[in-house]
C-alpha cells in the first residue's frame, strides 16, 4: 500500500489508531458481540461513549463547571443559526467580525434572528488578514469571530480583548492550542477537522448566559434542552461521537493541547519556510495572520502548474488544491498529520523548484 | 462468539454484510488507502455515495421525478419543525393525528411555525389503536401522520384517503411496505431503523409544493437550499449515509420492497401467533393495528418477570425492554432481523410457560 499524505480541508486524517479501533466497533463494541451502531443510545455502552467523549471535552480545555458540553447535530452551519437564536435577546444586538466565506455565513443566518452589527471586515483585501483594534461595543449582547479560516487560510493570532462575552466558531482549529474558556458564551465546532469524522458538532455553552432572549427556541434548537437531556434528547450520532472520543483520548495520550501546540507550531513552520524561501511560491495571506492549521499559497507563475500538480500527486500528496472558491493551494495541517507529511510536500516543493530552473 | 438476537428498538440490527463492509471502509475506502472518514465530502467518491444512496431510495420506493431525496442531519425530530416551516402557509393550517409520543412532539413543534389542528387522536385509550374516519379539511396545507408508532406498536393497517397532501413520519417503518409516493407532500424518517445507523435523516419532498409559506427559512432548515446543493450544502454526516446506502443495496438485492415485505408479514405473524397462544403474555395493541415493526406485548402476571427475562438474556436475546414510557415488552423486527431470531423468542416464551405450569 503507498503511503498516502492525506492533506484534506476537511473531513480529514484521523490518527491511524483512532481508525483501527473505530473499524473494530461497527463490527464488534466493547466485546458485546454487536456493532457499536446497532444498538441503543440508551445502553449503558453507549451513554458511556457520550459522557466519556464530553469528559475529554471538558479535560482537555479545562471547561468550567458553569459550561455544558453538547454533541449535536446539523454541523457548524446550523450552529450559525442557533447560536444567534440561543445568545441574542429580542431587543439586543450582537456584533460580528467578517473574516471570510464561514464569518459572512454566520452573520447571514444570524440577522434572521435579530440585530447583528458587523464591526470588522477583511473582505477589502479578499480576506488576507484578521481585522485588529476594532471597537466591541459593551451593550452588545456578544461578539461573534471565526478563530481560523477554513478557507482563506488566516487565524486570529490572538483573540480580541472583548468587553462581552465571545461566541466562536472554532471548526478549524479547535484542540490545536489553549483556549481560556471563561472567555466566551459559546464555542461551536464541526467535528470533521481536529475532532473526529464529518456528523456531530461541539458546542461548549455558558449555561449562565441562556434563558435570556425572550424567545420560545423549537426544541432541537434549544441548548437548554439538549443541556436537560444530557446531549441526547434525541438519537444522537452514535459512531462520529464515538471517533471523537477516540480522537480527543488519543490527543490526551499524546499530552493534550500544549503538546499538539508544538507540533502544530513546528509543521506550520516549516511549510511557511519552504513558501517564503521557495522563489516559485507565495503565501496568500498577511504574515502575522497565517493559520497553523490551513497553509494557503500560490504559484508565483501559473504556466508551471501542470507540472507541480504531476509531482505532488506522484508522491501520494492529496488534498492541497485551495478551495473551490479561492484556487491556489491549500496544504491543511490539523493534528493528526504527521510532520513527515509536511516534509515530503517541502520535498516536492524543491525538486519542483530544481526541475523547473533546469528547463529554464 | 454467542449469537446476539438484536431485539433493539433503533439503533438497531443491520445487515452483518453491511456492517463488515463498513468496517473496512473505516480504515480502507474504495482502495484509496484512505478511511473513508478522513476525505473531502467533495472527492468524487464520497459524491457517488450520496448519489447512490439518493438512487436506491428513488428505485427501492418508485419516487417519482418531482420529488428529491436527501439526507441530512438533526433526526426525525429536527424535521418535526421543518416539515411544517417548509411546508405550512403563513396564513394556511395544518392538520395532524395523535397517535403517540412522536406524532405529539411532531404537533408541539409545528405549533411553533403556524396554525395546528388536531383531526384525530388514540391519546384516550393510549394510544392502543390507530383512529380511522376521522375529517380531514379540504383547505389545510397537509395532514401529518406517524405510519408507525415505534413506542406503542401501532401501524397504520391502511394510509388514509387525504384530500390534501400527507406528510408522513416514517422513522420506524420506511422501506418495510411499499409507499404511494405521490400521495405525499414529504416522507421523513431517521435512517436508525430500516436504513442504517444513527446520524442521518432521509427526506422526500415534493419540490412542486416547496416556497409557497410566504417566510424565509434558515438555510440549514430550508428544503429547498438542500436541494439546489445537493444535499451538500454544508458536510453532510458521511459514514451514516455511506452505511445507509449499503444497507438499501442489500435490501435491493434481497428483492426490494415487496420482498422484505413478505418477510417481515412472517415474522410479525410468527410473533403475534404466540403472544395470542401463550396464556402468560397479552398484545398491547388493538388487533388490526398492530405493528409489524415493533410488537409490544405484557405478562399477564407480573410476578413471572423475573423468570422470564432471566430466560430471554439467557438465549441471547436483547433489547425487548419496552419503552422506558411504556413498561412492558417491545420486540422490534425490523428489515434486518432474521425470522430466526423471532423464532428464538417464541421458543423461550414457550420454554417460559412450561417453567410457570410445572411451577403451579
Ligand atoms: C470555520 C468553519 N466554520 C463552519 C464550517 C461549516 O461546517 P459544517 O459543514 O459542519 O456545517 C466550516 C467547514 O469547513 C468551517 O471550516
Ligand atoms: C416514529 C419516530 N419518529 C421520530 C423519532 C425520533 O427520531 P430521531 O431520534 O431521529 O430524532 C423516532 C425515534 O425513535 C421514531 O420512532
Ligand atoms: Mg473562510
Ligand atoms: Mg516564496
Ligand atoms: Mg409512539
Ligand atoms: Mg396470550
Amino acid at each position: 500500500m503507498k503511503k498516502v499524505h492525506n492533506f484534506s480541508a476537511g473531513p480529514c486524517i484521523l490518527p491511524q489508531e483512532v481508525l483501527k479501533k473505530a473499524s473494530e466497533a461497527v463490527v464488534n463494541f466493547d466485546d458485546l458481540n454487536l456493532s457499536l451502531i446497532e444498538i441503543s443510545h440508551r445502553s449503558k455502552n453507549v451513554v458511556a461513549v457520550m459522557e466519556k467523549a464530553q469528559n475529554l471535552v471538558r479535560e482537555l480545555l479545562n471547561v468550567p463547571a458553569n459550561y455544558e458540553i453538547l454533541f449535536l447535530q446539523g454541523g457548524a452551519s446550523l450552529g450559525f443559526y442557533t447560536a444567534a437564536l440561543n445568545y441574542l435577546s429580542k431587543d439586543g444586538k450582537a456584533v460580528y467580525v467578517n473574516t471570510g466565506t464561514w464569518a459572512k455565513k454566520a452573520i447571514k443566518e444570524a440577522k434572521l434572528v435579530g440585530n447583528i452589527e458587523v464591526v470588522a471586515s477583511s473582505e477589502d483585501d479578499g480576506f488576507k488578514y484578521i481585522p485588529k483594534g476594532f471597537n466591541i461595543p459593551a451593550d452588545a449582547d456578544f461578539l461573534h469571530i471565526t478563530t481560523n479560516n477554513t478557507i482563506y487560510g488566516t487565524q486570529y493570532p490572538e483573540i480580541p480583548k472583548s468587553p462581552v462575552p465571545i461566541i466562536a466558531d472554532m471548526s478549524s482549529d479547535i484542540f490545536s492550542r489553549p483556549v481560556n474558556v471563561s472567555d466566551y458564551a459559546m464555542i461551536y465546532a464541526g467535528a470533521q477537522k481536529n475532532m473526529g469524522p464529518a456528523g456531530t458538532t461541539l458546542f461548549i455553552v455558558n449555561k449562565d448566559l441562556l434563558g435570556k432572549t425572550g424567545r420560545t427556541i423549537p426544541s432541537m434548537l434549544d441548548y437548554q434542552l439538549h443541556i436537560d437531556k444530557e446531549s441526547m434528547y434525541n438519537t444522537p450520532p452514535v459512531f462520529p461521537i464515538y471517533v471523537s472520543m477516540l480522537t480527543l483520548d488519543w490527543l490526551k495520550n499524546l499530552g493534550g493541547v500544549p503538546a499538539i501546540e508544538k507540533i502544530n507550531a513546528e509543521k506550520a513552520a516549516a511549510m511557511y519556510a519552504e513558501i517564503d524561501r521557495n522563489p516559485l511560491f507565495v503565501g496568500y495571506t498577511a504574515v502575522e495572520d497565517r493559520s497553523k492549521m490551513n497553509a494557503t499559497f500560490n504559484l508565483v507563475d501559473d504556466t508551471h502548474k501542470e507540472l507541480f500538480d504531476s509531482m505532488w500527486k506522484e508522491a501520494g500528496i492529496s488534498g492541497i488544491n485551495g478551495h473551490r472558491s479561492v484556487g491556489g493551494y491549500r496544504a491543511s495541517m490539523y493534528n493528526a498529520l504527521p510532520l513527515e507529511s509536511v516534509q515530503a510536500l517541502v520535498k516536492v516543493m524543491q525538486e519542483f523548484e530544481e526541475k523547473v530552473s533546469v528547463k529554464a
